[in-house]
């Protein structure tokens, strides 16, 4: 990572990742630009087709160079193919820009397998780290919180589970500017004799190691979730990236049966009219794309995968999660507490078991 | 399990599970009773509190034996503790009941992994089965639909898996009378190439055994659970339990901000009602009482676990629960299936990977 805290920042986009491609990520660049006037863009993709995009966004234009890329990431490749045949990919090459220093960190809406796959080959791991983690922004009632791992891996260590805690606390400081963040690890009790193996593990050393920046609050069950009892929940995958969709599919269902009772008669539709103050609030909570953009943590480097069918508002948001996590040198204070966590691992690790 | 289809079912009750106890466990019975009023009951627990809450139901009473048990297993023991030192409890009795063909089935608002274990312990699991598992329905836009594990155990084998698929549609084929009815294997991709290494594998089992009594619809994920898409999803016990309660979190979440979105201000509270008619609706179709009573799926009798902070109305729901799994001679259709599945996981084991 390049730049200091001043410095103006540079962005790599894949210009042909997500559902509509260039439409979106131009029209993403564009707003994002309206936000910090200072930033430019490296657009990697199909350079005829992103300059008809380009031409639509005349301040843009200025603020931004088209480099061409031969290839695009389907969605459908598979991320060891994506890996072998797409180093001269939109995706690849925008990734390579933040490795060559050319750009402070990427975003792309392109396949999230192939995107965790070639980011993991570019940027490398962090000191450390065995395993990166894709994290997420979830809704709750006391504002979002950050839910990582979301599937970048399935199952998870003791240890990769406390480092997971503290890439989310690295997280959080970015985008929500807190400085020791509360942390929860998801299990399926709250007495500590419940859960797995490697969960419990994972709880040991983290309540009894007062040096993390973190505010360790135990575990959580997926009910608290939406509460908002912690800023960072910690979780594997598998469990994770679970969760996360049925939490989005239970609030579309959800929404579903709201319409329905705001439109099934007349008088409904008349309430509908009078309530539409409140039912906007309600709308905007809703609004999935305030939440878009999930950083993958534990690289060094910073990649923001976007939702593939999120539209310019949602695009954009995913470059501002960027936009954070490069103001705030988060990957240099991730690197220290991580040092601070792997010190101490096996002290802590036999007396873990009898607490 | 005893009892042809026409004989009067004698159901076993934990008078003393859940939060309240007796008040709730007869209450609900008494609800039960005005359904199907040829059934008697069988209430284990404290001689001299079940009496004072009987008399206050005087049809109950009729079609009631009062049983003492000495103790009480508190929501706190653990389940080796409970299993060691409970066998005079309610919970112990009410169970060892239809182990001795003196109730058709048991239910239970106690504490979930001493109920487990004693009915593991006292009515064995089917031929073949490894591990029972937890079932619960789970509202969606189509109807309820049937989930397990959820929490019986972490992890499962992909055989566990195949076996949980087996057990889900006999519950389904019991409560929805359903007679194939759709299943599901929760997994974090629909693409073949994604999840567990144990999905994938009892993914190739379920979908190349035309034998078997399911429409087998392959990999479901967590986003589409809400959309009804199958009858019946298998997922191991960790991830299991932290979608239901992650989806129960977020309805709830859903719920306060659709209140406030409704009682915002005055204009909102006139919306509301002049859309009290829809509203109510709604506010029905989220009533989890209708979806309280868990079965215990893989023994060899019926045990059904209530939600212990329910009410009557979500009690006499779990009876109902084991009522018809009763009348549909759930377990000897299931015994069959299951010998059905294991005659055959031999051969395609091997040739599932590359499906």
């Amino acid at each position: 990572m390049k730049g200091g805290m001043a410095a103006p920042r540079t962005i790599a986009l894949d210009a042909m990742g997500g559902d509509r491609g260039p439409a979106v990520v131009l029209a993403g660049a564009d707003l994002a630009l309206r936000r910090h006037a200072d930033v430019s863009f490296l657009l990697f993709g199909d350079q005829s087709r992103v300059s008809v995009h380009l031409a639509a966004h005349p301040l843009l234009a200025e603020r931004a160079r088209a480099v061409h890329a031969d290839t695009v990431v389907e969605m459908q490749d598979k991320p060891s193919q994506a890996v072998r045949r797409g180093r001269k990919s939109s995706m690849w090459l925008a990734i390579e820009a933040v490795q060559k220093g050319e750009a402070d960190f990427v975003v792309s809406a392109g396949n999230t397998g192939a995107l965790m796959a070639m980011a993991k080959l570019i940027l490398t791991t962090m000191p450390g780290i065995e395993r990166p983690a894709i994290a997420a922004q979830w809704p709750t009632l006391a504002g979002p919180c950050i839910v990582l791992d979301l599937g970048a891996n399935i199952g998870a260590t003791a240890r990769q589970l406390a480092d997971f805690a503290l890439m989310g606390a690295a997280m959080a400081r970015a985008v929500f500017h807190i400085e020791r963040p509360r942390v929860g690890l998801l299990n399926i009790g709250v007495e500590e004799i419940k859960g797995i193996e490697e969960v419990r593990q994972a709880h040991a050393w983290l309540k009894d190691n007062g040096e993390l920046a973190i505010d360790y609050r135990g575990f959580v069950e997926g009910d608290q979730i939406g509460q908002g009892v912690a800023d960072v929940l910690v979780v594997e995958g598998f469990a994770g990236n679970i969760a996360l969709k049925t939490a989005e599919g239970t609030a579309k269902q959800m929404a579903a049966w709201m319409r329905e009772a705001m439109t099934s008669s007349p008088w409904s539709r008349l309430g509908a009219l009078f309530a539409q103050r409140g039912l906007r609030t309600l709308k905007a909570r809703m609004d999935t794309r305030q939440f878009n953009g999930g950083p993958f943590l534990g690289l060094n480097g910073i990649a923001i995968k976007s939702h593939g069918g999120t539209d310019a508002v949602g695009f954009a948001h995913a470059i501002e999660v960027g936009y954070q996590m490069a103001e705030s040198n988060v990957l240099g204070r991730l690197a220290a507490d991580l040092e601070a966590l792997h010190g101490k691992l096996t002290e802590p690790e036999a007396a873990g078991r009898s607490s």
